[in-house]
């Protein structure tokens, strides 16, 4: 479906974390290798942290792979916290307000994956979404109206009860409509100070995930590569798969989990789905 | 907002109707006369028919006045029948999926105007098109759903009562809560056989309207123009601003009726709005 | 590099050539075989013959497989003799002006393929083109370049002639600058009437080109396909990797030949690159 | 044709340069008052001095009043001198590699104005510039052309010389092919530390320039406006008209004149155009 990357640490380029690896995620948008598609070329996007009062984003209908304006902004915005995230469109169509990631005030969000039979869901799902938070839906895909729904049930607040709350409606909707499996999928959200990334399908076999390892065993490992010297303790990339060519950097995220990163206190934790109208 | 031109008869060159005119629609979309703004320019759209089963549509989120393929569609494809439409957006992005012509199996649908306050009302309004049409909304226009609303309480089967119940809605929706003009537009409509135009706004002011006047007068007005020779007896253009150089070319349509084009049996009605919930 | 395919034959809609087959040159935009890249990507163009003057040109940056565009005018122009051809770019920027086919007049030219170290030749070979030709030059290719320089070397009158002159032109001013192989690859022009396709390259290993046997033998071997039997008996398909599911359909060109298909005279010659300079 | 504006001094938003401002450049875009054409939609460009080796780019062929993206990059980005450009397209096509700012290096380059009869000139011209610069032209501009011409004639060493000799170069090629007024326009041109903004034209009506009066008259001027009281003593804009709504707050460059900014050495003198061949 797609691929994303997100970054919290030390302010760097853009472009040291989206070119510059092996395997990069502009590699990827031409060749994934874990990625339910190899290609991911319909729209690309960028989410960033600075000192503005909302995140800025870059998103494009255009392949990532031949964007000029993605390498120089990339090229000259430093940040401390970013998403990137690059789309293989699977029926919804291929513009910029389908592109992720999805923002509303300082919240970010992103996803790979899919809520199978959305067409045959979506209208109930939407009704689900707060009224006041229903106009700034502004495209078609699934992903940014499981957002919404997450800031209707307190994303804000509670990101991992939210998100837990979200994905348990899109089950029980689906399965009164006799999908067997509705969610699947891989999704990250930040509010600036943290980034939270669940990993969870409803099938129990959900695209993959990664986290870097924590810097000071990187060092480690690679004394001899600059980069990893001049990052902060607590930097930390999360990923839809594997970037760079350092082998014992990553740890995979387990089903059915989230990952919280930023600020000094990373956490893996488990992740279970609230079917709250069950209860 | 924007402009737009149908157009019915013997088959010509999209062209011949687009680009040739004085003051044409291309002309317009840089320097509109009578348009509520000069430039229409995020985006335009064509929608044909032919021999297939379904019209043809070509639209884009570039400006008309410089898009080539625009200019290589019209100057090779030719029909009996057309819409093509330019948009000067007011609040919703300017993507593919929110360019005119709409299309729904054999009908096209477009409109120049606006429901007043419509991120309020959207929700509402949306809910009320049927289910099985509501995952065909694909962008967020105010057009798009009308003619959701309008297939929804029977366009297919009477479209002059399916848009008297549709705008009917929207006033009804609208002045509950508050807006004293909700409606404001024409709009084209077309199952490939005939052309219904519509001039309404709840206001009693509605944007401009003009049908040409038949063949036969105008080959008397204007002997020396080959075109109109060429013409069949029942071509019939419909504007939101009149084209050409032709003086006593143009009848405008009256405010509150609708014109039918098409099949030799050209017509210029009132037009009523049907309050449904009221009755 | 690219993807291609030339159709002439009795009139057929572009969508059963473009999107119907298996393996069809959509889906080699996202997954082909045999090409030098898996993904072709970047912009694609159709150009197709009618009753009008020039052919009719339609070229995008957007990849081909999901350009709604694409899908609709392939769905709704039918023609005797069309190319089209999908594009992964390698160095020169992704804009239309660099989409195949060129045209000129009532030619259309495209390659596959790439002349070597072209930035170092780029400007001589420019200066090689006649004067008034040069203007037309819109854009940043090779290809382009080629094709101009073919025609200012006599391809509206002899098309080998020209085509041999302008590679001669190509290999001596590389080789000149210790190029080992200045040329490579596939190139298909036309007038409207013939189709000439070439296969060529400096070093003898040259991209892949197929021609469809004739329709005749096509039939016997698949008696139960009802295409076969609609089409003429003088149709012809020249592509760069084999679409469709039949084996047996194809005939690869020979390396250092060319084809000529269209209005009953189909042949198959050898191709020699004449160096003009050297005589 | 277009409408530009240059910025030096303390680091501020693009966004507060090129959105806040009564009558704004993006306002411009769709109603310029003193342009040649009141709408510029044709693409934009933005490019930006911060820490990095080489200026920030960001060009788009959409209409900048609808690019979301360029508002989310005005709104985000701090610079300290940056360009932003929106075009009116004469000729040439709307594609990336037609925007302004054009750049070399760390030297930007952008053009209101054009070379007459460009068409018949440009091949003289190209072949005029340095073999070493040629490929790195990679548009069809009349602008982008005179861009590397000028490199080719110095503009690196000392740029109002080079201007003067490149324009002379027009000059001469256009009168030798009896063009009357080769030249018209304004150009700005920076390297980081200053910008550099020439007005010239061969009839002696040249397009409009402006540059803001010091910041100190303006402060005592408008003593209550806040953003007078933030910017840098040395903060200058220079623009093709006014922005804003301050009376009293431009001055004109005058016709045949260059101005200097940046770095404390604010000048204007006059433009001479050096023609070379004559001598």
């Amino acid at each position: 479906m797609c691929r994303w990357l997100a970054y919290t640490g030390s302010p760097v380029l853009i472009h040291d974390a989206l070119y510059s690896p092996a395997h990069s995620l502009i590699d990827q948008s031409l060749h994934s290798r874990l990625g339910a598609e190899p290609t991911n070329g319909d729209g690309f996007g960028v989410g960033w942290y600075d000192g503005e009062s909302t995140p800025g984003l870059f998103r494009s209908i255009e392949p990532a792979w031949n964007d000029d304006n993605l390498r120089e902004l990339a090229g000259h915005v430093r940040s401390h916290m970013f998403f990137t995230h690059i789309r293989a469109a699977i029926g919804s169509p291929v513009q910029q307000t389908n592109c992720h990631p999805f923002r509303h005030g300082r919240w970010l969000w992103m996803h790979n994956g899919f809520i199978d039979r959305f067409a045959m869901m979506k209208r109930d799902l939407v009704l689900t979404v707060d009224e006041s938070l229903y106009p700034e839906i502004k495209g078609g895909t699934d992903s940014e109206v499981l957002f919404h729904l997450a800031l209707t049930l307190g994303l804000e607040d509670d990101p991992p009860a939210a998100v837990a709350r979200a994905v348990g409606i899109v089950e029980e909707c689906g399965r009164e409509r006799g999908v067997k499996y509705p969610f699947q999928g891989t999704i990250a959200t930040s509010d600036g100070e943290r980034v939270w990334a669940f990993r969870y399908s409803s099938e129990g076999k959900s695209r993959s995930l990664f986290f870097s390892r924590d810097i000071h065993t990187l060092r480690e490992l690679y004394p001899d590569r600059p980069i990893l010297q001049q990052l902060s303790g607590d930097a930390r990339l999360i990923v839809s798969e594997p970037i760079g060519d350092l082998p014992g950097a990553w740890n995979e995220v387990p089903e059915s989990s989230y990952a919280v990163a930023g600020g000094g206190h990373d956490q893996l934790l488990p992740f279970t789905v609230t079917h709250a109208r069950a209860s």
